[in-house]
């Protein structure tokens, strides 16, 4: 199919622990995206900001127009977009529908989380705000603790063992000691399985950290996008899904149904298939999270993400590489900005701009976002190809 | 300009101080629009939920999976979407996008605010979030004091009076008392201008109440409308806009400018004038607020709107009647639902529904919603006639 979008600029900050305003971490990611094109601030001409939760982590509702402010943008529709750690790519969405629909034509979308204000602990009871307040918080379930259900689960149905998943880790550790965007540099095999125990069987390393960061786009019309740069990156397929918010309403804990229906829509309508993608940006808030995600995206065949991950098969030179970034693992997880930062390596993996951790000719990209242990998940496919 | 899409359902809730869950509220607005259609749940392939705080209101957040579960909808894209008190609208206009851009066909969108289970002093200080956290909220200021500074720079340079924003109040609740799905009846002049001063000169009946309250519609493409709905209502124009956050960015405070910007958009895109228009439900969230908002919007003349409230031309029978609902002044104001329960109101007007406070031959409708003092403003003009 012939892209309909296309992203023309990208950019994000540094992600770990930063000093400054929302406001100003923002403004900075936006500087890098549009630094790299003949856009200015007064041609974009409508805003979609994704971020998770200023309100509990800095007493801001109402972003949008605020950190619009920032950026001297003309008196243009502004909006904010939630849905957990899903929230930048589902605004990324929300921005390339609002180009598609003919009401605008140059859409900047933006991802923003500043988190290391508050301490870590109270991070994680914000966090658990995003699972069922009936159901699931009054037990004291935590992330940690929902993927440590899934990963437990995932080890008796298939064997996964804690160096599979550790492997996860040393790898995105490895890549992110490449990426100067990155929070972390590199850890051994040895100091995931020594880190400390969160939840059995998830260790510290095992687990994203608590980040600062922000990253941004802009998308136009795939006609008009080489009036912006010479190389644009198509947006070849889109697919959003959902699954119940819960996991005890979920008839298995070993795949994700959520990541495997939006990836089905998004290769429908990109028209590729799993062994088409060159190169993927995969949620891994923690390390079974990268395990069922290179399965349920039909990279592997269930059960067997682990081997392939200790085996090498999702590193550079192997069957697809995944989370050469250094994904949330090592990358870091500002969650409302995640989704689009995903978006921004893919980018400059397709133009080959990606220096020491470049996929070599990578064509097609796909990146996978999820909310929640699944709540809302999206795939978006990438590639130079379809304009 | 033929129209592109229609809503073919419409519902919501009692609006007030309400018992049980959120996802309950939720519900049943969503119950009651689609049984007046040939639309069950699962024909919905995409839901956007307005709803602007329901982590500091009720520790919940993501809340599109979790409102969606309990609909027994499909595994769609659902998301959230978050603009202060423009919320609903803004989620409107993101689902009649979706519709637009050709990857959905039948979209629901819904608006539902949990309030009153906080103490109204809690609600209060969580409402001044939505004003900027560096330069506003340091220095105490709520939104009942932004617009009070709105209220006593008109009457200075206007000679609005305190009689006349009371006539606000008196027509909005009079009309409300007529709303069996209304917070409140009817009060008399001498009770607003002797109700409690909250903020000089706004007093208690100038303001909107805190609510709880859901409400929903159904969005479909133009030409397929009639599949769903024998008198479905043509969306002819959507315009939205922004301003600075904060009030002392701006260069007057006797208008709101992104009212006027919102409005020259949705005009256009329409092909209609103010003087078209037959009915109006306005963001009347103080007794300023509409007083602003019927001379941003073209009714009268600036500086002319608090005469006009008083002389009864925004009444039934006058030139044009606004908030024959009761407004958020009389209706109530839950936050994230407003902006879609203002469409509901009109959805019945211009389909002859509206019993004792049906407008006569209403043919063209328009809803204008706020999001802070104007940080971003959406207004939308509708008609039966447009498919």
């Amino acid at each position: 199919m012939k892209a309909q979008v296309a992203i023309v600029g990208a950019g994000m900050t540094q992600f770990g622990k930063l000093k400054g305003e929302m406001r100003e971490i923002h403004a900075e990611a936006v500087r890098l995206t549009l630094e790299d094109t003949s856009i200015s601030a007064k041609d974009i001409d409508a805003m979609y900001v994704g971020t998770w939760t200023p309100d509990l982590f800095l007493n801001q509702l109402f972003p949008a127009p605020m950190l619009a402010d920032s950026l001297g943008l003309n008196n243009i529709p502004v909006s904010r977009v939630e849905d957990a750690c899903a929230t930048g790519s589902v605004a990324f969405r929300q921005a390339a529908m609002a180009v598609m629909s003919g009401l605008h034509r140059l859409v900047l979308v933006t991802g923003v989380e500043v988190m290391t204000q508050r301490p870590t602990r109270e991070c994680v009871k914000t966090i658990a705000y995003a699972s069922d307040r009936l159901w699931e918080q009054p037990f004291g379930i935590t992330f940690p603790s929902s993927y440590a259900l899934l990963a437990s689960r995932h080890m008796h149905k298939y064997g996964t063992t804690p160096e599979q998943l550790a492997a996860v880790s040393v790898k995105n550790h490895r890549y992110s000691a490449k990426n100067p965007k990155a929070q972390y540099g590199e850890v051994t095999l040895e100091q995931v399985l020594s880190s400390k125990m969160v939840s059995w069987p998830l260790r510290l390393l095992d687990c994203c950290p608590i980040s600062d960061g922000a990253a941004a786009l802009v998308i136009a019309r795939a006609e008009e996008a080489k009036k912006y740069t010479d190389t644009p990156v198509y947006v070849l397929g889109s697919g959003q899904a959902r699954a119940s918010l819960s996991l005890h309403d979920r008839p298995s804990l070993t795949s994700i149904p959520s990541t495997k229906q939006a990836a089905e829509t998004a290769y429908r309508m990109a028209g590729v298939e799993a062994g088409d993608v060159d190169v993927a940006e995969v949620h891994d808030c923690f390390t079974i999270a990268e395990i069922l995600a290179v399965e349920d995206l039909g990279f592997f065949k269930k059960g067997e993400g682990g081997k392939a991950v200790e085996e090498g098969s999702t590193e550079i030179g192997g069957k697809i590489p995944v989370n050469v970034s250094g994904g949330l693992l090592g990358k870091g997880h500002p969650i409302g900005a995640t989704g689009v930062a995903q978006m921004v390596e893919i980018f400059e993996q397709l133009r080959g701009e990606s220096g020491s951790r470049q996929v070599p000719g990578a064509e097609i990209g796909l990146t996978h976002n999820v909310g929640g242990t699944g709540g809302v998940v999206t795939v978006h496919i990438f590639s130079v190809k379809g304009g």
